[in-house]
């Protein structure tokens, strides 16, 4: 089969590797359909985050299974199915309280089981890790694009709005124009949330944040920006989605965070240790970080629910499509952000 | 009038100063019977903050109101009152909300207010920032010494309860045996908490914290004591009380909170910043950070009313008492750890 390497910053490449198999009786092998390019991806593309040579990449697949081990009971093959970017057991404490991302049992997609951006992928603990779609959505080209952000930014704005406490009549500001900060606004509005402020720095991702439900929107950088939510808000918002992981965008949420409000963060953390926390404002003004990396799995069946109804659609922000071939250039186009969101589609 | 005045490090003196006046329809002056040194006092006596040469010091002040402006309504000249670390109009967004240390008219004890380590002290917004004890409990000494923690220390302590999420039946970590952290094991019993389990290294207070309610005790430093905690806790605790503010206490915080808990933080911050946080521990883990300074007045009338039935005294933190002469030798024998927090009478 063929799946996608990385080899150094900037070069990702097509290459044959072995096919997956069953190794233990919880696994399920998964043809991929649909995968996605990931903001995080970017992240050792760009060389600013180590990666093991030679290493299969992608974390966020969909696809048909194929194959079951013998104690996987909740899909079957020929089921439609998609997964987090976290494998989980759906049985430790931290899976039955929600907190997906710290299973105990729990990997990543990029070791021994093979990225995403591949033709098929092994998941262990398939009862625990995948989600199956209904049948009679199975194969809805339109609903499975919507369906298919569940599996990261979907789930991770959604922790975002969760986090920051967002609730019906909020004002919430959204930190970043990426992805999640789009799915964040989603999940803002989704939450009942009355004023949604979208900051970021590119117009037509802000057109899509207003599509999405922003209500007003600041793409300015830097003072001005912080000014001008402060302005909006009369003085800052009780909740803040951090949609970005930067440290300098870390400094934006809590400047214009409102005394006493919270900031949920969601995006993963890049020089925030280098530059430091503004411990001593968040210290002063009272205001609270919660957040981290997103445990996707525990709000899909809930979000799938909306995207089946037909009331939440992130499909949007994939704003290019590739096949397998194609993903070395959509690491490019989103590299050069002339992409939001790239879609792959490695298999019928 | 005499007062405890800052020179320079580990130079406190009693100087003679001008006696406060009412300057504001607002205002209030208080006659000073007692007072406190306070743990984050030694940050200046011992060098690692600035404070200006000859400013006057202390911001624990209970007296006896001598004089009112025409506008003050809740107290009047007689009355016993307590007032917290920093002063609140009560009106603002911010003080109805609770969060008086946001007050948008408010200030501290040490600038033109003067500090309350002095025979007198000018309270401005009186109605919003004094509390009063009732008439049957106003010369009482021994319930006095149980409501002058409530000034600080006890409204910390319980800031920090409250921001770690501290519910009946739970079981938290507190992290320090200075007097907040002390009174944040009286807190977290008050709230009910089944198992508390109070970190430190002074064996005298860690032998306090389970008369104030710790049921079992860390004297051990760094990683040995992160290990016995996890041991006891089984992987770490959901709610952690972070009562110091060093950056190797916020650290100690972090490793022995347990994924998807929270640290309420309220100990100044020190070092935090160079250090920087730890916050892909935190991101990895789903760990809420919540506190800040403790709005001390909003949780005022709540501790008093234990306090005057009798179910509440932290009064056990003051091992030592002094006159306004001893002011310099109490902040020598708390700065040597000789003793947990030095109560000073300066008046009458």
């Amino acid at each position: 089969m063929r799946a996608a390497i990385y080899n150094e910053p900037g070069d990702i490449a097509i290459e044959e590797v072995p096919k997956p198999e069953i190794e233990d009786p919880n696994d399920a092998i998964v043809r991929v359909t649909y995968t996605a390019v990931c903001g995080s991806d970017l992240w050792f593309y760009r060389g600013l985050s180590d990666r093991e040579e030679g290493s299969r990449v992608g974390h966020e697949p969909m696809g048909i299974v194929e194959d079951v081990g013998d104690e996987v009971t909740s899909v079957t093959p020929g089921d439609r199915v998609f997964a987090p970017f976290v494998v989980s057991c759906g049985k430790c404490e931290f899976c039955r309280k929600g907190l997906h991302t710290s299973c105990v049992n729990g990997g990543s997609w990029s070791g021994a089981n093979g990225g995403a951006q591949g033709e098929y992928v092994r998941s262990p603990h398939a009862d625990g890790t995948l989600v199956r779609v209904p049948d009679r959505h199975a194969d809805d080209e339109d609903t499975l694009r919507s369906l298919l952000p569940l599996t990261d930014v979907m789930g991770t704005g959604h922790h975002a709005a969760v986090s920051a406490g967002v609730e019906a009549g909020d004002t919430c500001i959204v930190i970043g124009d990426g992805a999640v900060g789009l799915c964040g606004v989603l999940a803002a509005r989704r939450l009942g949330a009355e004023r949604i402020i979208a900051m970021g720095h590119h117009d037509d991702r802000l057109e899509l944040a207003e599509e999405f439900g922003a209500t007003e929107t600041v793409a300015a950088r830097g003072e001005e920006a912080v000014e001008r939510a402060q302005e909006l808000t009369y003085g800052g918002a009780n909740h803040v989605l951090e949609c970005v992981g930067a440290a300098s965008a870390m400094e934006t949420a809590i400047d214009v965070c409102r005394p006493g409000g919270t900031i949920g963060y969601v995006g993963v953390p890049h020089g925030v240790d280098e530059e430091g926390l503004e411990v001593y404002s968040m210290f002063g003004d009272n205001i609270g970080l919660r957040g981290g990396i997103a445990p996707v799995r525990a709000y899909a069946e809930e979000l799938m629910a909306d995207v089946l109804q037909g009331t939440l659609d992130p499909s949007p922000i994939f704003t290019k499509t590739v096949d397998l071939d194609g993903v070395p250039d959509g690491y490019r186009a989103m590299d050069e952000r002339e992409a939001i969101k790239v879609l792959v589609k490695p298999q019928r």
